[in-house]
């Protein structure tokens, strides 16, 4: 069987979008030296709300976003280009 | 009655995210030269969509905001930029 030469890869172009975010978010919260209960309670937000934004699991919206970049006080494009996204 | 000086301000430190994200898709799109439907055509949603989303009536996820990125052949950081955000 002939294949065309192009390897079938799994991997889309990128990591999910969420992943790469989740992982900048977690980047920047070591940095910050806070556990993820802190970052909620800093954020506003439930605490197993950031484990999940952190393994990709959650789709977050732009005001999540903002909520986050506001936090780390960056802006939420910063924060987006570290993501790689 | 005296005042402390400072002008209560209706609007915040920005305009909503949303409002400011909606503006510059529509941007985006007056610079592509195509109709709202059409941009939701290329987008994948549906057509209503892209007019809310203009409007600012519509809090994107990351994963739609990464769609209209690839759309416009942008980076989603630099749709955010041109934001604003």
């Amino acid at each position: 069987m002939q294949y065309d030469g192009v390897l079938f890869s799994v991997n889309t172009r990128r990591e999910s979008p969420q992943k790469m975010l989740g992982s900048a978010i977690r980047e920047r919260r070591l940095e910050l030296d806070v556990s993820q209960e802190k970052l909620a309670e800093l954020v506003g937000v439930h605490r197993n709300y950031v484990g999940k934004v952190e393994r990709g699991e959650q789709n977050l919206t732009i005001e999540s976003l903002v909520r986050f970049a506001d936090t780390f006080k960056c802006r939420p494009s910063e924060l987006l280009g570290e993501a790689g996204l």
